[in-house]
């Protein structure tokens, strides 16, 4: 049996590209006591994991990812042989594992067993009812703590995370506006998604007027998944007593030597604002009532989930670099 | 009887400096109904009250002050002559007037009579017992929620705040590092206010090497009254679950066209950690905790006071600009 791996081939230098990657091809390794064998099912691409494609990345809460390894990933696989107490043959499993068809563990990798209603389509355990809607659901719930008439900004909003925070945000009675990179996907944001308003900020004018527009009475919540100069142009449109949810910055990697300098962050003291980063792993203990509401809500409709599904693992490094490039429109997987 | 007053003369460009300010004398005004005048006996000076010393800063949550008008300040006075049903001839009150030798008040300026304990210096109760130590308390204790042990820094360590943000973290046990501009100021933090480590962040090296070294395990809470490169460096500092109390960015003033940009927010989201601005004046109803502590933190010995207290309204401008090149330790006043 051939294992089918995506290595990182090298560090990306800003923007990831094709050519950081590589494939090769190696034997299934055997599990011994304490471990087991998954079969990948479907790799979850998440733009976050570009801070770990980099030298000294081990100052975070994850090591950097080495050289010539399989690219690090959230996967959702099955159990195929188990030399593992806890972990059966045929069990589901997510984890933080690799772009590779069989991945070998000792489950100390954020690796859980999934139970799964059968009559949903497995993906979505990876995506608005898995670590991406847990991450849309704490940091607004927790972080944000919406109130019904507040309004809510969420940058990447037609992204995985921001397509289900903002949909959340709906549901819990905010006005919601999305930014995005394109009037096409402003467009969508309102039309498919359901934001109230969709805001391109490359638009003439920029996303100093165009907030201005949307938000005139000021901006209670941004959901922040990009970071740079969107975050300090939001910055300057909050509304006192604002919060500020630190979940991803895309917008480094364009230039991770010297990443963009947000330079008003005065108005964190003027508006008396809160700015917080999170991890949804921090909070395991809160995934049973995010599941059962995000549950609730996608089964009355109030959140869909758009997800793009691409086959086949070598569609995996073009689909990852087209996160970073404004491409996408929700969440993007690779389905084995 | 004439009302001594220094106006602002134009809108400082960068650092204040003193031909930013000038002079004049006008006739003292009469109190009509509702209103009542105050002999001024001390100024408050602050850096944040560069901030409003710009046009367009009424953005804000103070209007810009007016050219060739007196400039505002915290101020402690008594009440000389009163048409005010609350405010009674021979009353102390503390707000936000002017550098003016009178102020004619409606109250609605932060105005609030003041009782004193006359055992005190009364310059007390416009520093450590005062908007000062209210400041430092409130920052500290809701943002920053100090555990001991905990290693809290502190930047311009010795100021205002900063010099009793200092003392009550290390009042509550924690390890506290402060950071200031000279050697001599750095010895200054260890002998003259306590702290466990004074910094010198303009040393040989810089301050992320004095941090590694003064904080090997990290920084679980930055008090900042800077902003700029100092707040940027030490966000590279945090703990996991780290609290950055955001208080004053001096350092912004140096280049108000263009404040410094913070590359490292990033840091915030794999710490965790939080930022949150904040004013005092929110709190009023925090008021009497606060200061029932700190008197007892001041009278028992364990916060000491580092007022410099100068004489006469001449001296303000210069004293106030002195605020912004590191030159003062612990609380300006002006004593009329």
């Amino acid at each position: 049996m051939i294992n089918q791996r995506v290595l990182l081939a090298r560090y990306p230098l800003g923007l990831p590209v094709e050519a950081d990657f590589s494939f090769d091809e190696v034997p299934v390794p055997e599990p011994e006591d304490g471990e087991f064998l998954i079969r990948n099912l479907y790799f979850s691409l998440d733009a976050g994991f570009r801070q770990w494609m980099r030298e000294g990345a081990g100052d975070n809460y994850l090591s950097a990812m080495a050289i010539a390894r399989p690219v690090m990933s959230l996967t959702l696989g099955r159990v195929e042989r188990s030399r593992h107490p806890d972990f059966d043959e045929g069990m589901l499993v997510l984890g933080r594992h690799a772009w590779e068809t069989y991945t070998l563990t000792d489950a100390s990798d954020f690796t859980a067993p999934l139970e799964v209603d059968a009559d949903l389509p497995l993906h979505l355990y990876l995506g608005t009812l898995g670590p991406t809607g847990l991450t849309a659901y704490l940091g607004l719930m927790d972080i944000g703590q919406p109130k019904a008439g507040e309004t809510v900004v969420v940058s990447a909003a037609g992204g995985a995370v921001g397509s289900v925070a903002g949909q959340i945000a709906k549901a819990l009675g905010c006005r919601t506006v999305g930014l995005t990179s394109s009037d096409d996907k402003a467009a969508w944001l309102e039309r498919g998604i359901g934001y109230d308003v969709g805001v391109n900020y490359n638009a003439a004018g920029g996303l100093d007027e165009a907030l201005k527009k949307a938000c005139p009475e000021g901006v209670d919540i941004y959901f922040d998944n990009v970071g740079g100069a969107i975050l300090d142009t939001t910055l300057t449109h909050l509304r006192q007593g604002a919060r500020v949810v630190l979940c991803g910055m895309v917008a480094d990697y364009h230039d991770v030597e010297k990443p963009y300098g947000v330079s008003h962050l005065w108005e964190a003291i003027t508006k008396r604002a809160t700015l917080k980063g999170f991890m949804y792993t921090d909070e395991v203990a809160r995934y049973p009532e995010a599941m059962a509401r995000l549950r609730h809500w996608f089964e009355t409709g109030a959140i869909q989930s758009f997800d793009e599904i691409r086959d086949g693992i070598e569609a995996t490094p073009a689909a990852f670099c087209g996160l970073f490039t404004g491409a996408n429109r929700g969440k993007i997987m690779i389905k084995l």
